[in-house]
């Protein structure tokens, strides 16, 4: 007997009918002899309503608020679907997050799973109850409800699977698995039958938007196998498991691409210590994830700094920005947000120099200007101007030998 | 400084604008200088709309999921509420059933409270915060979710007042107050400035819709003064206060009618003991509320039995009644939904001899038959056909010299 966590996101869920085809296929699951934690997320398209409604109430409502707001989006497909099992007399019963003792912290709209109490979840389990938790929602120390931030069902999903001893996680999404390129903008990507937990981390957190980069953090962490395969059809998807699973290993296996994110600039700032401290310690406290960090150093003691932020939160980070800037006396502030990021992953990078000139070359081939830099062990990542993020994509996916065989 | 609780029902939040209304109206008191606690019901419509879901499902979906999801309503309403209060910069917290510890028994969809633990709202209200509760909602002994039935958010605005010592208690609501009578059918009806609890009890489980019966029950319990009031307008509406509190006493306050309950009839069952038992426990085990019953003896040793039950759990009860009907040996089991029942209250009556005959003279002079009566010290009640119900309540309504004056 397998114990097996099973995640549906948005659009697995989106009406009664595929609540239904769902709990068909957990049902068929269950009767194969497993025991079953189902992880949902909202309805497709509820959240944003949801956001929309906070939005029209105030430009930042308060995110305690929201988080009690959209909470009940879970809520409501855990209830329909632990329904939907009763009805079809298999003993079902829906957990929310405090229930499920998903323990965080006060971090509102973006927490972190402190831990998780397994015992109530297997509890039921040992019941042969079908268990169904509302995903992307927690608690913290008050009591407070808490969300986990967008794609926090698949975070919930990982973090259960791990609490509880999984044997696999299977997240249940629209596409068939992992691609080495988004399909829809490079018509030669493939299907990876399997991937690296680390390559899985660079991917997801360049906007792969198909696992949340925290789950694969939990993921890789607790070494839990996740299944990621599609809700529509029985076909196997992508396995994202440990780099010693006796994968083979490509210098670059993914090229991907991210448009949601905006720059924000500040221009001579006097280049003392302690001063990028004072520059990020206010938008880090805000809960906004800075992700690249370019600083040239001037002659004149002055230097620029640049750096990204989620385009959703831009206003919030560039209003913080511009109180920091008068306080430490830099010149100026200015922001970007028609920017994209490109990066090429691979955990062969390692072994392999020279990936970067080929990219770089690559790029400048299509006079496709560069406009900042950041490289991982496993990931080189260039911010481009967003126009070109389509044509980017495709002549990387060429350069590294990733087209599909006609 | 006052400690004022306002309970607001599903019309006066049913969008982002009657909301915002609402937090100024709240604001308002707030800034008189007043404590204040919260309660709101689901925008209006919403829980249709969910258990209409529900229904999609499952004819009888599994009751534990359904307040899952009609927990939601209140959830979403308090979470706007919330974060509408405190983007106009008034300190505001939201609060569902559980953190407000509104402990109950584990009936779903009808639990019962056992005891509101005052403790976090209190501590919540010495710092100055408006604290918004979701009402209808509640948690059983082992966390789970439960609701407290139709009009519950009253139950749990009178309860939190009672728990928390409030000076008052405030419904908001889409009526002025209590009348003699419904003003849609009969046009003559006043608004009473003043009513006992005991007239109010009657008339609430009599369908008079203001306020749920339960929340009349602790409110008398409790002695929580309540004022009932339109949300639309800043007028006076009716006081339900004990009966002590100098109200000129009339004979007959009020006549109300009901048309949301149906019959039930078992025909020649054995007259033995333990044979009501036998009947009604398995009904009030699943829940459901047994009103009238009526149960005339025969002479054979065999004898006819009548009840009501709410419309809406008619075909589950006639579905037990007639598995209890072939356990005991009765002959047949019928029900009727056409009906509708008619009362006249008045805490006068205890004092007046008559009442009952002017009454069935009243409905005789119009020809309306009579199929079951009821008493109570305070109230008569008539089951009738249901065509009869609005030229009844006028009638009674003239008979008893209610009519406003010209």
């Amino acid at each position: 007997m397998r114990l097996i966590v099973q995640k549906f996101g948005g659009t697995s869920v989106a009406d009664l009918d595929k609540i239904r085809n769902v709990a068909h296929r957990v049902a068929k699951t269950y009767d194969a002899g497993n025991n079953i934690v189902v992880v949902i997320s909202a309805m497709a398209g509820v959240t944003d309503h949801l956001v929309a409604m906070a939005s029209q109430i105030s430009n930042l409502p308060k995110k305690r608020e929201v988080d009690v707001l959209l909470a009940t989006g879970e809520q409501t497909t855990a209830a329909l679907l632990a329904m939907t099992l009763t009805s079809m007399n298999y003993p079902a019963q829906s957990l929310l997050g405090h229930q499920a003792e998903v323990h965080t912290d006060c971090s509102h709209g973006n927490a972190r799973i402190l831990d998780i109490g397994a015992h109530r979840i297997l509890e039921l389990v040992e019941k042969r109850q079908i268990v169904v938790v509302a995903g992307f929602q927690g608690c913290d120390p008050h009591g407070n409800i808490t969300t986990l931030g967008r794609g926090g069902s698949d975070t919930s999903a990982v973090a259960i699977a791990a609490a509880i001893g999984a044997d696999i996680c299977e997240i249940f999404t629209d596409v068939d698995g992992i691609y080495t390129a988004d399909p829809n903008i490079c018509p030669k990507a493939k299907k990876l039958d399997a991937i690296s937990y680390d390559e899985m981390l660079n991917m997801a957190s360049l906007g792969a938007k198909v696992l949340q980069i925290r789950s694969v953090g939990f993921a890789k962490k607790y070494n839990v196998p996740v299944h990621v395969r599609s809700s529509f059809n029985e076909g196997e998807g992508t396995m994202v498991v440990n780099e010693d699973s006796g994968m083979e290993s490509l210098i670059v296996t993914s090229v991907t691409h991210e448009k949601d994110q905006a720059r924000i600039t500040l221009k001579k700032v006097p280049d003392q210590p302690g001063i990028a401290a004072k520059i990020f310690t206010p938008i880090t406290q805000s809960g906004i994830i800075v992700d690249m960090i370019i600083q040239n150093t001037r002659t004149s003691g002055k230097t620029d700094l640049s750096f990204t932020v989620p385009k959703s939160e831009y206003d919030q980070a560039i209003e913080i920005e511009r109180k920091v800037a008068a306080e430490i006396g830099a010149e100026d502030v200015f922001g970007d947000k028609d920017i994209a990021k490109v990066s090429v992953i691979g955990v062969g990078m390692r072994n392999h120099s020279g990936v970067a000139s080929i990219m770089f070359n690559t790029l400048a081939k299509e006079n496709i200007n560069i406009s900042m830099i950041s490289t991982s062990e496993i990931r080189i990542s260039c911010v481009i101007e967003e126009k070109y993020t389509e044509l980017a994509v495709r002549v990387l996916h060429t350069a590294f030998g990733l087209d599909a065989e006609e």
